[in-house]
């Protein structure tokens, strides 16, 4: 190999939102393989809420990047040159690795990505590996809907919430959305099949999911935290489920951040508030690929890939998470 | 009936404590029993802390009790005339009822109250009606300890609170209590066999938690939210599970309160913090009574009852489990 490995470093922790001198963009060379590992040419990047708590030295579930560090992020790429039995030169691997051109991969980190007839590799990147196992594991184990009942679901244009709102139909409730923008919410409602959506930065957002949710709410699919909980909080019905994917609403705070006023409805309404992390339930993803695979091929479940061309615009593109610009999964087209 | 009764009546909503204005002290005819109801003579008044949240107009899971309405309560006493094929005259009997000597009782509020030998009628009170069905279905239902796990309880030497400690040492867990005086933990050691107490006023909870829990904690029994729930949050383990059993250190809350503000824990560590309500156990009363009872006669299980006299007393009692003056569980003896 005589290319050139363009690698994302962490150099600094961020204080809010992350600036152009968090990470630096350095030009390296492209790394060889040891024994048992392989060589993966990133084809594409996911840019997830959770790259910027990695930066952070804020609790986490997983270490953050050492200063210095290559960025780390989930990959999809072609194997280059393999020395593991596991793959072979030419096949399409997704995993855990880092914001570059090239890394290393092995078989506790990278697996095969298939690709149903129909979908594009980008689609079962981005569905397959982060957002549709959370969004099914989430919603059905932890937030566990009954036809009939009524689910709230926040940054509901994202990744993650596009897909909860649609399996929630699929299982037949009444399903209202969270979004931040007008032109958000149209899609919800005219593309996925939403029964409502609400702009979350209405200054009347308690009144308005009130009345879009006449019945309560059942289940709040949580991915932001912050005020929308509140919100939600105050409709919950009795018995009501909180899954808690993601607080994303303070991941760039500079200063602590007040928990909920309404944290009292928890007892109150006897509500079950349950964190989640889908690396929980990697051992049960084939089931949610096979019924995301079937949902999809039914035309019952859409998912729209919101790409993003050149490593080199990674910072300004994942920035795009906390500012509400992108719909759908976000990811940056390597190469 | 010649006598009088006394009735305690809600004449404001408080603000803060519970001042001598918040009730007041009549003096009123004894009520005669219609067809399908009983004269109840109390003999024990059950003082809680949710008795301050049906006093105000917080959000709450009954309707809280009207202006001018007889103050709500759980008591004990004897029927004394029964038009009710339910009960006979002479018996003893427990239910939701008032602030009174002597009130009307129906089988739809009221049930007989049996004391298994060597259990005094207010201990039988105090332990089968409230405090150890929701100790026991709080800590096994929703808690969910294993043997060999930590489990902490606040207001750990009050009714709810020391039963729940001696039933997770049963479950063969490690438990620690959060108590509000050096006299209160020694009594959880000493007398309940807690493996360690903590006064929850040291200024460095967070730590001494963190010593007296070297493994992290696993169960949080919680029983007053605020700054000991933040602490708890801070040592919680992968998974762990927070019943949410009371907010006592709200409820003479004068502002919004704000939520705990380590509240991310619950994503990060992938907890699950449950309200529950012991009302929803009432069918499965029996089994827990059954199990009390059992761990009582076998020596296993201690529930001191924290007796005061006169009914006349009722709202000063009531603020000592504001300022931690109690022990154990308290009551009122009526008669």
């Amino acid at each position: 190999m005589t290319d050139v490995n363009r690698v994302w470093r962490l150099r600094k922790r961020p204080t809010g939102m992350i600036d152009n001198d968090t990470l630096s963009f350095d030009r390296e060379a492209v790394p060889q393989p040891g024994e048992g590992q392989f060589l993966v040419r990133v084809n594409y990047l996911s840019l997830d809420p959770t790259n910027r708590v990695w930066m952070s030295d804020m609790e986490q579930y997983m270490p953050p990047v050492a200063l210095g560090d290559a960025m780390r992020g989930v990959v999809c790429g072609t194997v280059l040159e393999s020395r593991s039995p596991a793959v072979a030169a030419g096949e399409i691997v997704s995993g855990l690795g880092v914001w570059a051109d090239y890394q290393l991969g092995s078989p506790a980190t990278f697996h095969k990505l298939a690709s149903p007839q129909g979908v594009s590799t980008a689609e079962a990147f981005g569905l397959f590996t982060g957002a549709g196992p959370t969004a099914y594991f989430g919603l059905l184990d932890v937030g566990k809907p009954r036809a009939g009942e009524t689910v709230v679901v926040s940054a509901a244009a994202g990744a993650v919430g596009s897909i909860v709102g649609q399996i929630a139909r699929i299982k037949e409730c009444r399903v209202v959305g969270l979004a931040g923008s007008d032109k958000k919410c149209r899609w919800l409602v005219e593309e996925l099949g939403f029964d409502a959506a609400i702009d979350h930065k209405r200054p009347d957002l308690p009144l308005a999911l009130h009345r879009a949710c006449p019945d309560g709410v059942d289940v709040y699919f949580d991915n932001v935290g912050g005020e929308v909980l509140d919100a939600c909080l105050q409709q919950m019905n009795l018995n009501g489920r909180i899954p808690t994917c993601g607080l994303i609403s303070q991941y760039n705070a500079t200063a602590a951040v007040p928990g909920p006023k309404n944290y009292a409805s928890i007892l109150v309404k006897r509500l079950t508030v349950q964190g989640f992390i889908v690396l929980d339930y990697v051992p049960r993803y084939p089931e949610a690929i096979g019924a995301l695979s079937d949902w999809m091929r039914q035309g019952k479940l859409k998912f729209r890939v919101d790409l993003r061309e050149g490593l080199e615009n990674a910072v300004s593109a994942l920035r795009m998470l906390f500012t509400g610009e992108n719909t759908g999964k976000l990811m940056i087209h390597v190469r």
